[in-house]
């Protein structure tokens, strides 16, 4: 199991208080010690950096701290092996092209025994339960529809898929096009939604403070999804175990909860990623 | 038009000698000033960098010079728009997966009026001739093979797609699935093949040489692919018009030259180039 960062904006946004956080985990203040990858959507276009090595030593994660890129959506991943070997074809976020558009995916959990039917449309090209989950994902998507569909039609389908696909295992997970970012909880997985008026918000993993008020127009808004809250100042919202939600323009636009409502506490999410093989 | 640089070897190599001219022509020595992009194989994984800055002056470039990478097959790009806004989605490399491996091409030259019709397996995601050519190739190749082929197959099927290609206007290129690394020359492309007794080399575009035997074992084979020679004291071979190579493991191990064999000049190259509304 591993952490996750997702970022959905109205307006593009430099991610680096967060990344800052965020990267400390691989290796510094948690056990993430195995390659770590940050994508960043500018227009349709995809910037995608993965490194084998901890974040927290990455001279890759250095240029991300230091070059503030601004996008409206990114999807980071810091990674404990679980299945496949430590590599750069099984670092996240794992990338593909579908209707014209790049398909970013980072997912955080454990998935035993998960074979598709072969033929898919997509291949992994690694070995992890994550990639042929990813693969799956977008050939069902590609196969259902033959261009991108309307937002609600795309989150029902994410939504049934997404539960099919918790039949396996553990299946915390973000996916972006571009424009919208779905999320899946199975476990943990925490938003925020950042707007006017702004105000200070202070690092967990580090002490670093920031005051969102000097960064910002009033117009902005900031969803920033994650495994574990990476501020302690500011009130992060749960999503409970089965929840789908999809954000746009830096707010959530759909949102289904299972029909039984269960919310882990941090040590119950823990103790379900160490049972189920994973590690957080 | 752009500038290509490619290459393929026997052992994991690092490029920094390369790049470190390629990259001068990207606003200094040259006039390449619309991004670049590098894509580096690293097994079967993949890590590109690209950048809508010119490499001169980009900050994933100076990472790029300072870490060096090591890998088997490299392909980079700098990049002046014929086609396409400057932006992320039409700067090469493009990435695509095909049969569970990563595909990376970078394309020198226009393409006009190539509209290949719907609906290919590959969609671009930018404007660019170049992508929708990349497109192309890789539905092409996946309706005529269902799993890679061997290199033979492989090979012709490319050979035949460059031909077809190279009737809308200039196509080089460089194509590699972190296996092979397969080139066609429409007007200019060079490459050089390094192996023991190794000597030494100097940039054209920066006054740095470098001793490749303090640098290498006596098994290391390395071949590198550019528009235009990167080193002055050195002999490269140029490839005809129409000439389509494969290589392996640092070496040519597949080449077909067209009935007729012709090889330009630089000054012609250049003026072809710019009759075709490109630019080098």
């Amino acid at each position: 199991m591993c952490q996750l960062l997702g970022m959905n904006c109205n307006t593009p946004t430099d991610i680096s208080f967060s990344f800052a956080g965020f990267s400390k985990r691989g290796g510094l203040t948690d056990y993430h010690t195995d390659g770590f990858g940050i994508g960043f959507f500018e227009g349709s276009g995809l910037r995608l950096f993965l490194d084998d090595q901890p974040s927290a030593e990455s001279a890759v994660a250095d240029l991300v701290r230091d070059y503030p890129i601004k996008s409206k959506n990114v999807i980071a991943h810091i990674r404990k092996a679980t299945q496949g070997r430590t590599t750069l074809e099984n670092t996240h976020p794992f990338q593909r092209e579908l209707w014209g558009q790049y398909w970013l995916f980072a997912h955080n959990g454990n998935l035993q025994a998960f074979e598709p039917k072969e033929p898919l449309y997509y291949q992994a090209v690694g070995n992890t339960d994550s990639e042929k989950a990813f693969c799956y994902l977008l050939s069902q998507l590609r196969e259902r529809f033959s261009a991108l569909p309307s937002l609600d039609e795309l989150f029902d389908a994410l939504n049934e898929l997404s539960e099919s696909l918790r039949e396996y295992g553990l299946f915390n997970m973000i996916l972006s096009n571009g424009e919208m970012m779905y999320a899946h909880a199975s476990t943990l997985l925490y938003y925020i939604v950042r707007q006017a008026p702004f105000g200070c918000a202070h690092l967990v993993d580090e002490d670093i403070a920031i005051d969102f008020s000097e960064v910002t127009t009033p117009n902005d808004r900031v969803a920033v999804l994650a495994t574990l809250p990476l501020t302690d100042n500011e009130q992060w919202q749960q999503l409970a175990c089965g929840q789908s939600v999809l954000f746009c323009e830096g707010k959530v636009v759909l949102s289904k909860l299972p029909e039984k409502v269960v919310y882990l506490s941090r040590e119950e999410g823990l103790a379900l990623a160490r049972k189920a093989g994973s590690s957080i």
